[in-house]
């Protein structure tokens, strides 16, 4: 079960004593209306001013016409992923943008890994990212990643695994390759529970431990413990004599949790339009419709159209801010927003009454990674009211009128804007 | 007893898992000091920059040399009235502004329309919402609103059970006529509670269901519900010949909360200048003083002057900029705003220490009606600090020290400014 989490303005009691969370609130409010609502995602679009660049971030160095026009009639602000300092993953990220508080859905990191690569995963599944190792003859292991194998490796082992391990007992054992040494394990059957404690000593020198429920009193966990040591025991000796890739490390164990769906919280029809599997996985994990094919921006914005009259809600993904700000490379960070903006007019052949375009975290170019610094966003509809700036920009959202928020509340400023919540009191 | 709250930077749990309310602390800070505070309330005031009226909001377009005097030494901010996107009525906009959390004091529907006719409620008072509805012979409900009687027919249908009905065992009960089929009841009498369900089926075709405490467990939620039938037993002979208006439903049935009073929690002595009764009604539940008399804004500062040394808090709350706002009536809510500022002067003939200005909320005219926009927010004090603005408006307010901030620590802030806290740890 989620923990239960107390923070403002999120939370409060009823009568009851009974800690009742302001999403509650939310539900009780929310009307069924008609409205076409747009989240446009430009992963790690938020970066930071820094000297060497002269005090301009890819936003502001880009050349952005469309983006431009629409920020005469929108509002801005700066959105807290998470928490003050906190960096959050892709999985966070995206579900406080789908309006989840992201400390109270956790999802385990064998999920995303799971979900990273294509897997449907069910509710209840069990899963575990998984890396294969060098273990010595006494079972110590004395090389975490196996000497980094090939991913070519890797898929082998993998369906030698998969071939002899369908199944244990009556739980779907479901097997797959990711990079390199890494590959990911899903247990599909009844009762079954996480979070385990690692099967890895996180160290050379040290044998892999036997994974524990974190909840010692769960028998669902304990279930899912046993099945982790029945499927030790089946897969090492396969792997015996495949040196330096003899053993293997199983880590973020755990099962994909129950999540009221987005159609249920929100009463709103949801599509996802990305072309990355982690953020298909991850629409899916909240039980938005995956609409499938397209691979550029402009295929993603014609797919929107095409798609305008079945959905309520577009979730559209792009992909590339974020990579080039792992690489730190500005200037093609700076042309991945140029390339976005100008296929910007396919988008608004049709506007949506609710628009709203984030990042799901920053990755500034000098940072090279996923940061804490809260990323801009604009929110534009026929009355969200205008903040009168030129640009969307880091600089200009700080004078916006959203101010610095947490970002799981995006979701509720855009309900809001499509009028789909009743007055709260009299 | 008020509920437990808890939350994020308002709460926090200590070790012993016991949730300790900020307002404790803010209490146990608090310190018995002289000072004079204005809160001024122009009810609904903020607005949203629109292409339609070229990017102005009201506060922009109006000619407010006084408040722009006011500023150069005044800091601002935005406030979000309840919680993101979600929009208030009067009640939750005013109890955050007088510095009760919205959430955690909830008043019910029928309080609020008491409140709103002028009854002076207590605590323990069960209040309803009611209006005159049609029943046919079997009893169903054939019209919910009894063809819309005039009011004259509603005040003299409410004479009729005013007059016939006014006990019931030991408790008294208070009927008040409202505008059309709509009218009051109160119930005051010992151990009595809500909040109960409706008895109204809420659509025409079906009884009028009996009411039940929501909360099951409550034995003065029973006591309640048993009045609501013996009421109904003897009002509606009195009805049966009344045709369109030979029933009655009612809704929102709650009691008047134990409330902290202002005094108390603040240790400051409150009076309330409005004009209109469901201000005075808040005002009230908190226990402000009433003065009673004046009818214009001038009248309602020259008040604020007469009786300046025998309160340290003034409320004084402006209703035409609300109302405008819900006509969207640009140039009404407009000439609204300078209006106040032409009477400024005369407030401004004894300073107050702490000035506040604000709405309870924004009542934008492409709305026409109340909105969840942040409502910009004005303070000054001679410790307040400058912003170095050189107006107060919405944009302005972006730009602000005070950020944007739940409207329930306006109270604090203003404590603050007036040095009613002590200084916090070593």
């Amino acid at each position: 079960m989620a923990p239960e989490w107390h923070s403002t303005p999120c939370q409060f009691a009823d009568f009851d004593n009974f800690i009742m969370n302001l999403d509650t609130l939310y539900s009780e409010l929310t009307l069924k209306t008609k409205t076409k609502m747009v989240l446009l995602v430009l992963d790690g679009l938020g970066d930071i001013a820094t000297k060497e660049r002269n005090y301009v971030t890819p936003l502001e160095a880009a050349t952005t016409p469309y983006l431009d026009a629409i920020t005469q009639d929108a509002v801005q602000g700066r959105m807290i992923p998470v928490a003050p300092g906190i960096t959050p993953g892709s999985g966070p990220g995206h579900l406080a943008l789908f309006g989840y508080d992201p400390l109270e859905f956790q999802v385990g990191r064998g999920v995303i890994e799971a979900l990273g690569l294509g897997i449907e995963l069910k509710a209840g599944d069990v899963a575990a990212r998984a890396n294969f190792c060098t273990l010595d003859k006494k079972g110590i292991v004395t090389d975490r990643r196996a000497g980094r194998i090939d991913t070519a490796v890797c898929e082998e082992l993998c369906a030698v695994l998969s071939k002899k391990i369908k199944k244990i007992g009556d739980t779907e054992v479901i097997i797959k390759a990711g990079k390199g040494h890494r590959f990911v394990v899903v247990f599909r059957g009844k009762g079954l529970e996480g979070p385990l404690t690692d099967a890895d000593p996180h160290h050379e020198g040290a044998p892999i431990p036997a994974v524990k429920p974190v909840d010692s009193k769960s028998a669902k966990a304990k279930k899912a413990a046993k099945l982790i040591v029945d499927f030790y025991a089946e897969a090492l000796p396969l792997l015996a004599k495949k040196h330096p890739a003899n053993g293997f490390l199983m880590r973020g164990i755990a099962h994909q949790p129950e999540i009221a769906t987005f159609e249920e919280r929100y009463l709103l029809k949801p599509a996802c339009i990305a072309v990355y599997p982690m953020y298909k996985g991850l629409a899916q994990l909240v039980g938005m419709t995956k609409l499938e094919g397209p691979q550029t921006i402009a295929d993603q914005f014609q797919r929107y159209l095409d798609e305008y009259d079945n959905y309520d809600y577009f979730f559209i993904h792009y992909k590339y801010t974020d990579m080039y700000g792992e690489d730190g490379n500005f200037e093609a960070k700076t042309k991945a927003i140029e390339e976005l903006d100008a296929a910007l007019p396919i988008l608004l052949q049709k506007k949506p009454e609710v628009l709203s375009i984030t990042g799901d975290h920053s990755t500034p170019c000098a940072v090279k990674g996923h940061s804490w610094h809260a990323q801009p966003v604009l929110l534009t509809s026929p009355i969200s009211g205008s903040d009168k700036l030129d640009r969307f920009t880091e600089t200009g959202a700080n004078l916006g009128s959203l101010g610095v928020f947490e970002a799981k509340f995006l979701m509720r400023q855009m309900q809001a804007n499509a009028r789909m919540f009743d007055k709260f009191g009299a």
